[in-house]
């Protein structure tokens, strides 16, 4: 790629983002959506345009989201988002400190020198670009000029380390700090008990109940024996979507009183499948029925799943914090694979289906796992190459032959002989997140957020080997993977050799991802649209409106992975083409304003786990920096620069900075230390029947069991041994 | 060797172990060699001959031994040794399982097939001997008698996962009823505090009490810093050193009152070194006046120490079993390397040295550690021949000019050249156990069980490296290092090949090590001749003649690797030579009666760690039984069977198998589980006073600091904050 054309298509990007930004202005200033641009404060019943209504700026949406301080994000979208944002100013802070100094060090240390003068000289076919001569390909071998090189490298990984500790401790703090703090969470008065023994002569609840008063006589509140609520959950929901389709038949029947006749149509649906066929009835009438009838058989089925459903965990309440935080921590059973116990999950992240789970079946759901991932990783490719082979057209034609009038056209043909791959390609990369979520929920996993952390660590495998190392590698490696599997060091020359090839393209990448990327995110366009369709056509219901516009949350799940790659590109291309360093910069810089902006203002988390991401996102992003680190010793080998060597000890020492880190931070992320439970502030005294009952699931809430009286009095009520 | 030098080594052995029996019985009897053979009972204050008195039969320790319950053993020697006991009788119970069915099955297998024979037609060199001829080396290549190995590789595993699913379940069961038993122990209510970050504005000992107080307030009853008594410990010892003189004067004064002139001799000695130079005095005056001026000092030096040489490390005691349990297990602080808690190893094995060590250095230590103990077992052979060619005699000769008269006589230089390396050798051998175990301490472990076992595990690995594989693989081995290091797979290949050639030479060194080490420990002889000698010509005092019969411990350091190996070679030649196999058992049979033996009449355990050393035995016999399986693969494989690759499953179960009862005992024996803490028969009222005293250090105990709140006061009055 040139450099005009290379300009051409950064201002082009750079437009649309512009179109994109003074879309959104004008867009978040109607009334009718606000509802799309301000969710977050409506639905904590703020005013949306309490700041914006003082000045008609375009650009006042950044002033607020840099105003805003830290205190205002972590009530708006709690602690998680805030150590999403801190990931964000990381990196932001790592790119600039580095830049600072490797832009002005770097680029005349290149610019003046000739090795790609000297190859165009020697091999006439050779061509190269003003933007190629800014970059280290343009030393040339054995110059001294390497020691640029070599101290950049440097450079960049102290600047790293720096930032990294410093971010650490502030995550490790925010987390402290949201623990701390007075507010009653039910989470933190309870312990999730798993792998309770089969009961001999007790029921499961009464065993729960003595094993943990005997162990904790002063501390001990109540128990809820988790019970198998599928037959209970399903009888609940149909009882749901019937009361939402009365409700709608409802507004339709009074509408169509004001708009037809006076006495109103009443509206009817057919009673067979999706409503297409079988009987037409009332829909009003049809819907109090089936509710009547549903009610008592949802009553039986529930007392029914308390008492004779109970499932081999548990959630154990105690009266403090601290003895809750204590007896989580604290081995209880000789046989360690029973009465295995962890703090509890938020209620309302509870995985109920997971809890059950036995211990070794826990362990085999893991590796399985842990292999199928495995092989996506490693063979992605083929079930693609598998489905491009079938969607060929000659192939298409014989499976379906009422396609070939179109395809036989010959404008047709063209167009889908040139996509229908990249099509394949596009929606089994698109089907991957959801894939993944869904093995990592396989795994058993007790939490929706322990959940979403393994399938970002998945995706990230995934993204950096396939598409980082995919576009580096591709081409050399096949041909040559034969002599990688004989001698693994190659792998190791071979990226210094490669990397280079792909900078511009590399460039060219972070800079399109980031200004449509984050044009589309900040104006909302795809929602916006979405929501004023399903209102105008199909909601006639408030919470049907409501439903609409649900704002969703952050899906860290896919975003951190993607962010992972910009910094693994960025950091790898910091000293071999610098100019990567302002373009990634920008991309964390702007990166950091837009999920500012949508925290405050956007998204709703469904869920909160105190910043138990860090570690994750922390651990990524040296392990990019060692990715960094050996391809900066492998480019400078393969410059013939004799002092090479000298990077490895700084490889030594990203893998003890990772120790340390790892053995001073990261145990409190998994666990609640005791200072931070007993400390004053967090000192409250509970409503322990409001802890207990939050805990209830849905489906088995009603009159006869809200209080946490009545409801654990229903699961004592037990017939007969629960059997496993 | 042939059979009958084989039959005649053997016959000689056995002959060596009946007169050590004979003897043993006949010594025993004599009453002053009680407190050489009946120490431990002696110690605990019971008649030696309680049982003897009733027989004459010279094989009624056997019996004894036998009939002990596991209770007597429990009650003499712990469970420690039980849990020895334990691995002694699991070994033998999975040699004695597969010998009932391998030897049947295998002997006449092999005994009837002629590979030899056609060997030996081929190449009329070769020779071979019966005990050949039984071997599985007899069996044809390709030959359909392969299967009989194979299954018996399949037996042999399946009975010692049998046997060790059984013990490990049984030791833990041992740990728990000892932990669970109403005996009050002072570690059960202390934590060990470790890393205690400087206190800012008050002494250590304010802050260590303020933390505990705010986390635990129900349940801290009073901490107790660690302080460095270096200086005490020296003037202690040194006041303790005089207090002895003084005894042994006093009785040699009143002795020569009965022997020689009535009024007596005064005994006398110098003052200069070794009391061979300086001034002649009178010992008892001297003694007396050092002991006066000696016991002000560490008066003072105690003071000084209790107030100004706190150390950041701290036992911090509880009111409860539970309480302390609970403490021990949680994590305390947010910086998860300052605070950190663990379960107080006993009083009496507390290495005092080690505990105020830093987190990081620990780390540090132990990897250096690491890497030194990696050097030594890879690298042995290189210090043995440079001392070896430093022992070489030109050397010697001008090296030390003086021994050339010795040197230059026939008779004495052909002696010397034959042993000289043997001698380094074994100069080295049993220097090395002394060294393993100040490397583990130097680890920075707080407590003498655990650095045994980590000096255990290193001898292990030394041994089986050195001794197994070196005896194995030695020629081969060297000659092809540059093949293994390019082709690690070789190894595999290598060890089927060579290890049948030492079939004989094992069965040899087992039998020796049973009849002439067996013999030598049942009768004591050693430490006879040493008590004997000493009460004759050194000791005085009633307190000198009882530290000479003092039977010291089971030393399990040495002991463990050393009966490890032979389990190693046992379970590798159980196919290939099934004839190994009734030595084996002898050799764990008759270990066990012997040690059983010593564990109820002799030894005296200086420590208890419940058992803790089970895992580490259990580990490494199941690493045994993979060598084996490997072995096993490699052997088939060499005899070019088909259906060798049907032994991978079987490593792969055992990888399960070991990775099952990790997940299932294991965290029970590094710390105690809460139902065990807190079940009925572990709750008694404790006397604190006495839990808090028994951990004042020797050297700081005196009068005014015996109490618990006196030592306690001495520890608070500071003077300024401890400066680290």
């Amino acid at each position: 790629m040139d450099l005009s054309s290379f300009a051409t298509s950064l201002c082009t990007s750079f437009l649309i983002f512009v179109v994109l930004m003074l879309l959104f202005t004008w867009l978040s200033r109607k009334p009718g959506n606000a509802v799309v641009y301000y969710p977050n404060r409506i639905l904590k019943g703020l005013d949306p345009w309490e700041e914006r209504r003082r000045t008609r700026n375009p650009f006042a949406w950044i002033r607020e989201a840099v105003c805003a301080s830290d205190a205002d994000v972590l009530a708006a979208s709690g602690v998680d988002t805030a150590v999403y944002l801190l990931f964000l100013s990381s990196v932001l802070g790592i790119l600039v400190f580095s830049g600072i100094v490797l832009l002005p060090a770097l680029l005349p240390v290149a610019q003046t020198d000739h090795a790609l003068l000297i190859a165009q000289q020697k091999n006439h076919s050779l061509t190269y670009n003003d933007l190629d001569k800014l970059a280290m390909s343009n030393i040339q071998k054995e110059s001294p000029r390497l020691w640029a090189c070599l101290l950049a490298t440097y450079w960049v990984s102290f600047v790293t380390f720096y930032v990294l500790w410093r971010a650490y401790q502030y995550a490790s703090d925010l987390r402290t700090t949201a623990k701390a703090s007075p507010e009653v969470r039910p989470e933190d008065y309870a312990v999730l008990v798993r792998d309770i023994p089969s009961p001999q002569e007790q029921s499961m609840k009464e065993q729960v109940d003595s094993y943990f008063r005997a162990l904790h006589p002063d501390t001990f509140y109540k128990s809820m024996v988790v019970t198998n609520n599928k037959e209970a959950n399903k009888i609940w929901e149909e009882l749901e979507g019937y009361k939402k389709k009365l409700a709608r038949a409802e507004v339709v029947f009074s509408e169509s009183k004001t708009t037809a006749k006076p006495e109103g149509t009443k509206p009817t649906n057919r009673t067979g499948f999706l409503g297409l066929i079988g009987k037409k009835v009332d829909t009003i009438d049809y819907c109090n029925e089936k509710i009547k009838e549903l009610l008592p058989r949802l009553e039986e089925e529930q007392k029914k799943t308390l008492r004779e459903k109970q499932l081999p965990a548990a959630l154990v309440f105690f009266n403090s914090k601290a003895a809750a935080v204590s007896a989580s921590q604290t081995l209880h059973a000789q046989m360690v694979d029973t009465w295995s116990v962890m703090e509890a999950p938020e209620p309302r992240q509870l995985l109920w289906n997971n809890l059950s789970k036995k211990f070794y079946e826990r362990q085999i759901r893991q590796y399985i796992v842990y292999i199928i991932v495995l092989v996506t990783v490693v063979f992605y490719m083929i079930p693609i190459t598998f489905i491009s082979a079938i969607t060929t057209l000659q192939n298409l034609k014989k499976l379906l032959p009422f396609l070939k009038v179109i395809v036989d056209v010959n404008s047709v043909r063209t167009i889908l002989e040139a996509y229908l791959p990249q099509l394949a390609l596009l929606v089994f990369l698109a089907l991957l997140p959801a894939f993944l979520m869904r093995l990592s929920k396989a795994e058993g996993i007790p939490s929706q957020s322990h959940a979403v952390r393994t399938a970002s660590a998945m995706y990230f495998y995934f993204i950096v080997c396939n598409v980082f190392l995919g576009v580096t590698l591709v081409g050399t490696l096949f041909s040559s993977l034969k002599d990688i599997i004989d001698q693994p060091k190659q792998l190791v020359t071979m990226l210094g050799e490669s990397l280079p090839k792909n900078a511009t393209f590399f460039l060219t990448f972070v800079a399109l991802k980031f200004f449509i990327g984050y044009g589309l995110e900040l104006s909302r366009l795809v929602p916006l649209i979405i929501f004023h369709l399903k209102k105008k056509y199909l909601c006639k219901t408030e919470s049907e409106v409501k439903e609409a516009w649900a704002p969703g949350e952050m899906n860290f799940a896919i975003r951190v992975p993607n962010d992972m790659l910009i910094v693994t590109i960025s950091l790898c291309y910091s000293v071999i083409a610098p100019l990567i360093i302002p373009f990634g910069a920008m991309y964390f810089g702007l990166g950091w304003l837009v999920a500012r902006n949508q925290a405050l203002k956007v998204y709703h988390p469904s869920y909160e786990s105190y910043g138990r991401m860090w570690p994750h996102m922390h651990g990524r992003i040296i392990a990019a920096l060692i990715i960094y680190q050996i391809t900066m010793f492998s480019y400078i080998g393969v410059k013939l620069f004799v002092y090479a060597p000298l990077v490895l000890p700084l490889i030594a020492s990203s893998f003890i900075f990772a120790y340390v880190c790892n053995k001073r931070f990261y145990q409190a992320f998994t666990c609640t230390p005791l200072e931070v439970a007993a400390s004053e502030s967090a000192k409250v005294v509970p409503d322990m029947e409001f802890i207990y009952t939050s805990f209830i699931p849905a489906c088995l809430r009603q009159e006869k069991t809200e209080g946490a009286d009545a409801f654990e009095a229903a699961e004592s009520q037990h017939s007969k041994p629960a059997s496993l």
